[in-house]
This record gives structure tokens, sequence and C-alpha cells, in this order.
């Protein structure tokens, strides 16, 4: 087979095989755009942390000017490459307007995201700035980008909120979805694999960990298999609640009620009441010697040896 | 110490620490090629999805043939380095005769990734399109690359394949070895953290979310400690299962029969029948109140008081 | 609102809300800078692996010549501007010394990181050769990184050694704070997902899969709220130890003894001696029938059909 050969075979591959391929419909949002995009906004609201040089007090008016009109030119286009596609009517003059909602919410913005920056500061003893926290934190990457999104998503722009926190998902590993509602002050320490979904909502001063899933039971479908979309699925976390590594909490009607505390690793679809604290059982775990197959530690119940035993049976290693 | 004596210190480093250094060899392949290659591969499955503007159905023959010669003349070069880093015979016919037959195989490779994204719609309620799976949920390019990866693996070509899906590893957080063969319809929600090893297979219709790990329990090793390599050590996953975030499943006995839904948090070493849900039991987490010390929710068994105050001993937070 | 209230808008927000913009103080290192020098230190620890072109044996001592006055250049500039902001006396001199003491650490570090290497190709039957794991393998790039970074972590550089990790971090996914202490011969698999915090050490021979956790359990506070710092919180792994997927481990006092195992989603707030197996307890996971509602396998316990049910309750897919 020739390289001639490959590409008509292709070619009619775009032709019979459509669905995966786009072509003469609405031009859809650039990807690298969209990442430029997002390292501008990250600019915008911090200003200083990332240039290439210092930034002084009195060179801040140019910046900010010069700033602003790469952002706000990119974002009207990408805007209106949305509403486009979405086919909503007036799309240049709808994505002016929602631009410019958007970059309106910023003040606001900057004193919530301010909240997440001290929450980290207050959650990390590692942390020995506020600066190391802006400058290598991924929470405030991954926070910031969602908030800004969740403003574009309540302004109905479809693909583009997704696209911002995908560029911060693939840049930290923390998946939080556009619709999600986070209140103030959280934070996310490592970030690496949280996953929170569309209806989830976040009180506030909650700190999750690394692996944290706020996710979905079920759903769903219509008669076509489909699934119905909108409903609410994902759980509440009520305010300083604390959900410590690879907790997995799933379910549109369950809730964590505040100043609750989640153990690592705990799994749950019910709901807990206020100051609550979730463990596994201390007897999940079993440990017994490598080298004479008996039971040290039961961790809870020292005596579970028969169980360790039929446990052990299993290990190949 | 100066900078010319810590050179002359790095020399001989080299010179003496040899294994970390590769000098004289073959030629590896090149990071950036396989990265550019990688991108490009994408373009040449989804024509219109990721060009910076619109992509016509009168521009594409032209924009194919620019696109698929740049991907040939790459592909025969970094197969050419790996052919000649693995000391096979007549390297340069042999790049020109695997890059021919790899890419022979895309339009079949496309009706494949296809089905992939339509399980990707059909399986997640926020998704709101199917260009939307396709241009920002990381499952595409993840999946995609290891299908790509997977027909070159088979080809005997070394170092490209796990290049191929290492440059999606790293941009999802998902990491399919390019042994593993996946059946049609395959779905990886939100992807972070996922891992499938080299020998695992899954059936049609499988769903996997975050976190999931299909690993091994053990491998064999010869009279020198080195692993002997080739043997079947990860699991088989049936048509139709589903398995939730985090959930563990290992070895290369196991299997979990079609139709299966395997919980979060679940962990798996023994084959479990089609048909079957597997979950932590229902007593598993014990919630207390952090204000009076006593049990409020024990799940699935709610007078366990008297280990979960066992286990409250163990909290100090 | 028009572009320019919103400027004056957010000129007034970085005016009243100071704490997250950065104007008229120190020069915090760049981000790009940083990336670079990474990408450097990469190149210069293996010689002739990421290069475009190959390296010969003759080409060497100009490669290095140049590279190490490039990185010696980029290093001096960032660790000066990281000390400035710490206020730190003598930040030039200061910035000279310690990039010195750092380079003149590489040929011992070069010695250490094979260890790595070797430890990765004999834990992993997947993988075909050294080179396939220096060039493809994520923990050579999260493990080699960390080494360097904490070198300059105790040459008391602020900043630097965290964004050094957190270029690792982003494209990894694997969080390893610059304080930890790591022994040699040290290998992640698949790397995706593993934290290890600031105090935990880790002795020779160890091997953790993706999404272990070697975490705090809590912290002290100050009377103003915040974390006091550099106190130990995170465990001690010892030697020959092997932590499987998603294990968490928590707490200062919590020791590993040598050659233990630890199952995987194993959460662990205790220490456990040498020679020890911690899995889960055999009957923690529960598998039922989705046709008949029944038990089919009790892993370790197959008689638990009451409470098996009890959980079968709260399943709704």
């Amino acid at each position: 087979m020739h390289l001639d050969e490959i590409k008509q075979a292709l070619l009619e591959s775009y032709r019979t095989d459509g669905g995966i391929n786009h072509l003469d419909g609405a031009n859809l949002p650039s990807q690298a755009s969209v990442n430029q995009l997002a390292a501008d906004l990250m600019h915008l609201l911090f200003p200083g942390y990332f240039e290439e040089s210092g930034l002084t007090e009195r060179a801040l008016p140019a910046h900010v000017t010069r700033l602003l009109k790469q952002i706000d030119e990119r974002l009207v286009a990408e805007i209106e490459k949305c509403l486009r596609f979405a086919q909503v009517a007036h799309p240049s003059a709808q994505a002016r307007a929602r631009a410019t909602a958007f970059l309106g919410q910023f003040p606001a913005l900057r004193k919530l995201i301010q909240t997440d920056v001290t929450a980290a500061y207050k959650g990390d003893p590692a942390a020995r700035s506020v600066e190391e926290i802006i400058v290598a934190y991924p929470c405030v990457l991954v926070i910031s980008l969602q908030r800004l999104a969740h403003v574009l998503y309540h302004l109905g722009v479809p693909l583009l909120p997704r696209l911002l926190t995908e560029y911060a998902h693939e840049r930290t590993g923390c998946d939080i979805h556009p619709g999600a509602r986070l209140g103030d002050h959280f934070f996310i320490d490592h970030a690496t694999g949280v996953v929170i979904g569309e209806t989830a909502t976040v009180g506030s001063h909650v700190k999750l960990y690394q692996g944290v899933t706020l996710g979905a039971k079920s759903f769903e479908t219509d008669p076509e298999g489909n699934p119905i979309k909108g409903v609410k699925r994902h759980p509440d976390i009520g305010d300083h609640v604390t959900i410590y590594a690879h907790a997995t909490i799933l379910g549109g009607d369950t809730s964590i009620g505040a100043h609750s505390i989640i153990g690592s690793n705990v799994w749950l679809m019910k709901s807990i009441p206020a100051d609550s604290v979730a463990i596994f059982k201390g007897d999940s775990v079993v440990v017994r010697s490598r080298r004479k197959h008996e039971t040290l530690v039961g961790q809870g119940s020292p005596s579970a040896t028969s169980s360790a035993d039929a446990a052990g049976s299993e290990w190949h290693i």
C-alpha cells in the first residue's frame, strides 16, 4: 500500500465515518488560543507573579491596559465561535456582551480567590509564604480557573468553560467541572486526582486532599439510552469540612454536614450530620508477619487471627 | 570549586558511571519529535477539530496530503531509530514497511475510536455535545493514542509505542500500556490516575472512572533477580463492565465477568462471575460525632458502637 | 460597562485587595526560566538521551561546557531572586556560592539516580530496556528532580526547590516535597497520584505504586491559627518496603518496618514492625449478583449474606 492509497482511504473514511470529523461546521474554539487565554487570565488575576521581569506599581496601568485588550479580543473571538457552534442568535453582539459581563466580575473574583490563597497558607505547614503558594501550588491554578469558568458557565457560554477547566486539569490532575459551586476559602492540597462533578456544591472553608472524588452514583437515561442532562447527581459538602486523601463521596442526595471530617479512602453514598467523623472501622486492615504467618496488629481488633489467615492465603508475593 | 572543576568531575562521572548516559549508541527517538508526531496523529484522526482555523470539505484533500506527508516522514525516521536501537536487521526498509502498515490501519482505527466518542457521550450526563467530548475530554487523547501505540506494539516497534502513551499519560494522568487490549466503546471518565497494565484485556462497552487500576499482583524473576518479561499478569475485564473510582483489580488470573459493577475503592484479587456487584461491605465505614464521641451512623450496622470507639481513639485531629 | 471601566475597577482592586498581587517587591523566579532550568538539568544528568540528534563521546566536552554555562547563569540568577525575596544578606555572593555547591554534587547525584533507574528496570516486567525507562518512565523525571531540589532545600534556597518539584508534579501527577529524604534504588511505578510529604523518610530499595500517599494526620497551629512549620508529621518507610496502589500512610509517628508489604487501598495511621504484610481483611468486599440479589463471593467470609443485603439496598444502578 502506498501513501497515496492511504490518503484515498482516509478521505473515504472522513466521508463515510462522520461523527468524529468536524468539517464545514462552525469553527470550534482553538485549543492553542484557549491555552493562551488561560495563561493571560492568570496574569490578570495575579499581576507581578508570573511576569518574566518585575512589575512596578508605576508600570501597572500600561501593563493592565495591554493585557486586558489582548484578553478581551481573544475572549470575544472564542466566545463567538462557541455561540455560533450552539446556534445562538446574534453571536457577535452576544459574544461582546458576555465577554464584558465576565470581565466585569474580575474585581469580585479576585477578592474570592484571595481567600483561597489564605486558606492554602493556613492549611499547609509546608507552605513558607503566600508567594510560594501562588507560584508553586497547583490548587491556585485549578481553583482560580474553575471560578472563572463557572462565571462563563452561568453566562450560558458553551464549550469554553470546559476548555478552561481542562487546561487546569491537564496541568494539575484535578478535574473540577465548571458547573460546580465552590465556597470561599477553598483549599485542595496537592490537587492531583481530585474530581468534582458538575452539580456538586462545596461550602466555605472546605479542605480536600489529593484523590478525593465528589461524584455521581448513577444517572437516568432517556428512551434512546442517552443520559438526561442537568439532573442533580453530585454531593453537597458543608462549611468547614475536611476530606482526606482518596475519599469518595457519591450521589446527589448525599450531603456532608458542616465541620465534619472524612477519613482517607472512605467511600460514602449516604448523608452524615454536622460535626461527624467518618472513618473506616478499626479492624478493616489486618497486619500479619511475612515470616510466621501470624497476626501482629489487627487495628481495633487485635485478635482477628482467623480471618487474617483466610486473607493471608490470597497473597502470593 | 570552580565551574571548570565541576565540568571535569562530570566528564569523569560520564566515563565511570555509565548506564544512565547514552553516548555513541544508536540515536534514540527524540522526545520533541515524538510529541509533534502525537499531536499530528490526533489531527489526522479528527480533521477539523484541532486546527487553528476552520477546515472545509474542499480544502480537505490538500490538507490531508500535507499532513500525511509530514507524519510519514517523521514516523519513518523515528521508527528507524527504534529499530536500530534494538539492532533489528534492515532498519531502513523495515521502518518504511512498518510505517506503511501502521498508517494503512487508520481508516479502521477511526471507526473504532468513533465508538469511544459515542460511549463518552452516552456515558456522561455532563457532556453537552460530541464536539465538547473531542476537544475537551482527556479520554479521547489517551484512548486514541493507546490504540495507535497498540498497532505499533504489535508491529514489533520498540520504544515508540511507549513514548506515545507516555505523551498521553503526561497530559491526562492516565497510563495505559501499549500492550493492553481494549474493546470498542471504551470510556474513561475524568481519566486522571487510571493505570492499565501491559497484559490486561478490556471488553466492549466498558466504563472506568478516575483512579482505577488494572494491575499486577506480583511477578516472577530470573536467577539474577530481573523480572521475566511477557508473562500474563494483569486482569481481564468482560463486556459492559463498569468500574467506579479508585477500584483496584490485580492479577493475571483475575477476570471480571460481563455486565458486572465494581464499587469505588474496592480492591479485588479474585475473579467474579458475570452480572456481579462488588462493593465494600456496608459496615466498613463508621461515623461518629466529633462532639459526643458516639456513633451516629454505622453504615449497614448502626449499632457498631464499640469498634467505632476503638477506632475513634486513633484520631487526633 | 466598558473596557476602560473594567480596567479602573481592576486597578482599584489591585490597590485595595493586596495579598495576591506582587508589585515593587523582589522579583520572583520566573516560571518559564525555572522550566527551562529543569529541562537543562535533566540533560546534564542524562547526556545523550534527550538531545535532538545523537551525542558522541568526542562532542561531549564541548557540549557539557556549553550546557553547564547556560545552567550556571540561569541558576545563579534564579537563586539570587529567591534569596532577595527571603531578604537573605549578600544575595549575589550567596547565590554564586550556593549554585556552585549544588553543581558540585552532580557526580554523586548521578551515582544515586543510576540506582533508581536500575530499580525501575528490575521492578517492572514491562520495561524492555534501561533506555526505555530513561526516555519514557515518569519516575525518572520526578525522582531525579526531587533529588536535585532536595540539595537546594538543604542549601537554604527558598522557592526554587518547590518550583522544580512542581515542574515534575505537573508532568507526572506525582508530588514529592523537596524536603522528603529518599533512599537509593527508589522506584515509583506509573507515578501518577503519588504524594510524599516534606518530613517523610524513605529507605533504600523502596517501591511505590500509583496513588500512594505518605502524608500528615493533622498539625499544630499557633494562636493565630497558622500552622507551625517544621514539625515532623509524615511517616518513615523502612528499607525494601513495597507499597501497592492507593495505599495511604499518615502521621509523623508512623513507621513501616523494613521488608514490609502494604496492600492496595490500605489506610494506615499506626506503625508496623519489620517483615509485615498489611492488607484489608478478607471480608471487607462483598460480591452479590445483580440478578438474584444474593451473595456470590464474600472474600474470606462466604456466608456474610445478611450484611451484603443491607449493603445491596444502598445501590441504585
